[in-house]
């Protein structure tokens, strides 16, 4: 059975006798009912994904960054950053500096990195065999004038970050955060949701990495010449990702989609996930419940895609970095919620008086 | 010389050599400039308070449970639990069952609960001597129809709090988080809050934890006839606080004070820190400086103090528990933004190449 299907047949809701229990629990903890505002939202969702109230520790996290290039990066000029510093910056999380992974390093995050389609051919860059042994190709094509990948590696890339999941979920990872690393990904990401929403391209071009105004209108072009070529494809996933995302963004929707399928909970990052989080969800709708938004990313089309999906983000602190960071910000605040959660005294077992005032 | 005056005159700005090292450390990491936000402002500021840049972890970090009871929750009955929990709950602060206790003991932050004015003889509930040694006074007046202290009271509160400050940054702490636990204490916060910002009663008076609509209509009404007890007072803050506040809102305003005189930095929590924050910002403006809110409350009267101190909080999560949860909450956040600006690479160390693309 091909992957798509797969993921359309068996993906299930989370557990919602679990949610119950924590709603219930969650009542009669030491504090006035719904004085945790958001954290008992969050421990209610924790609870449904484990299958648990309450939910265990989230001791096993797992951050996997998807690196690629964009051809329309090179050729139309989208992004502020030459193409090649995606290779530096793969080699800059290989050696720790890298936000993503100062970020995990302090929270015993791991973190994966993964050459899906990056532009380079390695040489002079330290970077382990085991972060570019899975290349589906190199580069994408440039979305505004080529097919990003053909069907066949664009199957093979969702294939890929179902792969990655399923390896983490059997090494016992409880949480599955998406990071990206790309020059150029946030040009994919915006058509994607440009066509997904109905939006228009200058109502999904953000700045990115920090691009000023001529390169605005390169990339909003670039989008709406995407977007036409991508119009015809919008009933099949696949192609959709093979015309006009690429191999980086299907291996991240493969990421999401396997999570769920596993019964994994995923702690979205900024555009590129939340691009492939509603790709995914035209896929399997109940994909959707087993995913929190990590922070509201200054990106308008990361902002049309979560609020497409129901999504409220935890954080809203201006983050535009990418990598899975704004993600692991937000993780010790989703742990502190189950923690909560787990371990908090009852009214009854503090013997704490509750409102027996009675109505005012 | 009085603890006012030092305050006044012995305040000073944190360290802007620093802040400038920060903002220049900032522009040389491994991401666009600008990408990470918040988290770029908060290092900054984590770099001034600290004097140094990049800022060392916060590994020594402190919360101090400034508890009392208010004699309006009593007479006016202005919230849904009955006094006796203010108690119940300093007990369940020091079994560990309570949310704050609960988040401080996950990120090694050590808890401090200080009976400032607690109207119970705690005959019957297990609480240690050193809890409930320094109490002030038994519960404050009612503030809609009386002092709430003495300004003798209000005065040793002020110290009291300065002195637990003194000893926890004597003990090394590096930052400071000021929790509450009263019943009935958003009743005086409010009131503060409406005199020192020119508020109405009904602008400043929220659900505290979870009042019903009758409940509101008479803590409205109590806030009213406090802040028109208050008014006269408004030059004088020691007279103010024993006027409509009460001895544990003093001892929190002296806590923040004296963090400030002893350049530490404070996170800020819920609407009773907020409000205190405020009246000690009129004892002096350059504390400010040395503070930073942990979230957005719930009650409007927080929000209003925080927009007042120009402070924009770090999380937005619709908590309204007090006990310093919110603050401790929002530490890993702040936490992150230290860790980043000291652990990142820089694009020369790290050899990637920022923008040679020049301009778009």
């Amino acid at each position: 059975m091909d992957l798509v299907t797969h993921w359309r047949d068996s993906i299930e809701a989370p557990d919602e006798h679990a949610a119950d229990a924590a709603r219930d629990r969650q009542d009669h903890l030491t504090k006035p009912r719904g004085a945790l505002g958001r954290l008992e939202d969050l421990s209610v969702w924790l609870s449904a994904v484990s299958g648990q109230c309450p939910p265990p520790p989230l001791t096993e996290v797992a951050l996997t960054i998807f690196a690629g290039d964009h051809g329309v990066a090179r050729l139309a000029r989208t992004s502020a950053y030459p193409p090649e510093v995606t290779a530096q910056m793969v080699a800059t999380f290989v050696s720790g500096g890298a936000a993503a992974t100062v970020l995990a390093r302090h929270q015993g995050v791991t973190v994966r990195v993964v050459d899906v389609c990056v532009d380079s051919d390695w040489v002079g860059i330290a970077v382990p065999a085991a972060v570019t042994a899975d290349r589906i190709r190199r580069g994408n094509g440039s979305i505004d004038r080529e097919d990003a990948t053909t069907p066949a590696e664009a199957r093979a890339a969702l294939a890929l970050g179902a792969r990655i999941a399923d390896e983490l979920v059997d090494a016992g990872a409880q949480l599955l955060l998406p990071g990206d690393m790309g020059i150029g990904n946030t040009t994919p990401s915006a058509a994607l949701v440009g066509l997904l929403t109905g939006a228009g391209a200058p109502q999904v071009v953000g700045r990115g990495t920090g691009i000023d105004d001529n390169t605005w209108m390169r990339k909003t072009a670039a989008v709406r010449d995407a977007m036409r070529r991508g119009r015809s494809q919008l009933d099949d996933p696949v192609a959709l990702l093979a015309c006009c995302a690429g191999a980086d963004l299907a291996a991240v929707t493969g990421y999401l989609l396997q999570a769920a399928a596993r019964r994994r909970p995923v702690l979205l990052d900024g555009i590129v996930s939340c691009a492939c989080a509603l790709l995914a969800s035209t896929i399997a709708p109940a994909a959707r419940a087993w995913w929190q938004a990590g922070h509201r990313s200054t990106e308008p089309a990361a902002e049309l895609a979560l609020k497409r999906l129901g999504l409220d983000p935890i954080l809203d602190l201006d983050l535009r970095l990418g990598e899975g960071s704004g993600a692991l910000v937000a993780l010790p605040v989703l742990a502190a919620a189950g923690d909560l959660l787990r371990e908090m005294a009852t009214f009854e077992s503090a013997r704490v008086s509750d409102r027996p005032q009675g109505p005012g």
